[in-house]
């Protein structure tokens, strides 16, 4: 990385690319392929884009083994969009989606639920300022799906398996997919915004059992055609111009990840590298958690320092030592590392070698 | 160019990026500015991006001679999403927009808008195959707005001057933004998908007379966040993540217009390659055109050869140049070259020499 005099960052998102992605991109910048052009430069609708697009959902099945069920969609206006699209594509007014509110973005998605169907809270940690993953207690039995955020960004909490709740699930997956093994035939539908682990800000994947949605007539009118699934699927996500660059750079990644032997070579070593950050937070006095342990994040780890003052303290000192995105999530404060796909266990551990030096300083 | 091996790129977008801009995405790619990472890759809270953000706003105000009482928005979803977004944030429902019918995308803007508002068709050149822009005569007298398409890109007719009604315009000026001079004072709102003269895809921008915008309370409640304009501006366009890389090739942009000596000059070039082209349309038979001469767009320039054989003719020959995108839309058939920002004089000439050559060939 020294090349490019390049600084560790563990950053929540927009995130770090993996280098070598960087420079395919490089490569591919002025001459894509020989079509003598850029991707950024193609027509969504020439057989060069076309190919990228076929190509990528193609990758993306392999990784993650998606059943021919599923239809993925590439779109725009980030998760937070799908916080209404989902309710608006797959339930009616009078229909119930239970929701876990486990932290900052799920109780988003809950508040923009309520707009178009039932919402019902069946879970919250909120009292608890979302400390741990509530879990699902006796839902209502007419419930139609129940929506989780698998990896809870902000808070650092996520969940290691699907809940099994006997209802179709829907969840947030942003920060974690790609990076640890979900089973899709678990999820009635799996959403992310790209730019954790699937690349850069402008792209968003839907994941969705293609029966389950509603038809574009039984939606409201007043929902725009870039909305509709049952349109967008029609369309190959191309009812208008897609994030064409962006749905190259998940190429690219998907590239990367096979390389790298694959998405359960991948969660092993995310593993390993969160366990190093962990191991220090459990041992050094520095450092504290109120996390609960076993719902702890892989992607995003967090942890506080002993007052505001060596909060600042740290962070200056990790500037000077090239790490960027170490900052909490500005509602919660303390320190986030997010060790996503694309931060080396080296990386990871320069940070760990980094946390224990400080540690003995701040004592 | 042919260092790189370059295809002449007219297609409609996305569309060809000026060389120099795709240099500086080259050289910024690994380490933008000093921060040691790449704008793909940066927070869009931190400062970095957040000088970005800003500086763009601040160079398109430049550029376009944008008064205060507007604000600049970066959006996703495409001018296609604003067909929906536009009525939902400036009418209510039994207020009434007035829509010139001139082409395709504005048919798609009258669709979405009659499911928020009164949209009224004031003039309409269907019949005639769109193929010249129709005048706005008597419109009715309670119209809150008049919606026109300033350039219809698939079309290739627009407006030289915004039309005198006396009712506040709106217009998509998707393909000719930064490409002709648009006294921004003239409308209530200006909108762009970004793919043709502002950069990449995944980015529109929305250029709105603040006061003119409802409340989020006045409108409807299944309207997501992210498409209500009150709550974008106070968020700086930032209620969740922005497409971040492309807001930055948009800067990119701005800077190399004003090297080139601001909008009036490159509109003084495009003048100048469209008359080119238009000149061998009127003086060579092999070439015809249906459209209107006084509303010839200097953006997308559409003719047609004798039959169908002979386009795709002049196609394959196009190819064999070295000419990418020449083909007409999708429902019209002919040629259609687009003469954007980033096509130079000299690659027009290029174009002007190909078809006179080929004009004797097919004759």
């Amino acid at each position: 990385m020294s090349e490019y005099n390049r600084k560790i960052n563990f950053g929540a998102g927009p995130a770090m690319l993996p280098l070598p992605v960087l420079e395919r991109i490089n490569k591919d910048l002025f001459n894509y392929g020989n079509t003598g052009m850029s991707v950024m430069e193609m027509s969504h609708r020439s057989t060069f884009f076309m190919d990228i697009l076929t190509e990528t959902k193609n990758k993306l099945k392999k990784l993650m083994n998606i059943p021919d069920a599923y239809e993925i969609l590439f779109l725009q206006g980030g998760a937070t969009l799908q916080f209404s699209s989902i309710p608006a594509n797959l339930v009616r007014k009078n229909e119930k989606i239970g929701y876990v509110i486990s932290g900052v973005f799920a109780t988003k998605a809950f508040e923009a639920a309520g707009k178009f169907c039932d919402a019902i809270n069946i879970a919250d940690s909120t009292k608890d300022n979302f400390d741990y993953i509530p879990e699902i207690k006796n839902p209502p039995s007419d419930l139609k799906y129940i929506h989780i955020t698998g990896n809870n960004t902000a808070i650092g909490t996520a969940y290691k398996y699907a809940p099994k709740t006997g209802v179709p699930l829907i969840a947030d997956w942003s920060s974690a997919i790609l990076g640890q093994e979900i089973k899709v035939e678990d999820y009635a539908l799996i959403y992310a915004g790209a730019q954790k682990n699937m690349g850069i800000a402008g792209l968003t994947v839907v994941i969705v059992k293609k029966d389950l949605i509603l038809s574009s007539e039984e939606i409201k009118d007043t929902i725009p055609d870039v909305m509709k699934y049952e349109k967008l699927i029609k369309a190959d996500s191309m009812i208008n111009t897609p994030p064409t660059f962006a749905i190259y750079v998940l190429s690219l990644l998907c590239d990367w990840i096979m390389e790298m032997g694959g998405v359960c070579e991948i969660e092993k070593i995310n593993q390993e590298k969160s366990q190093i950050i962990y191991d220090i937070i459990d041992a050094e006095d520095a450092y504290t958690s109120t996390i609960n342990s076993k719902d702890r994040s892989i992607m995003n780890i967090t942890f506080n320092l002993k007052n505001e003052e060596m909060t600042k303290r740290f962070l200056s000192l990790a500037d000077e030592e090239g790490f960027v995105g170490l900052k909490g999530y500005k509602l919660r404060g303390g320190i986030r590392a997010s060790l996503y796909n694309a931060v080396t266990k080296e990386e990871t551990m320069r940070l760990a070698s980094f946390m224990k030096k400080v540690a003995s300083q701040l004592k």
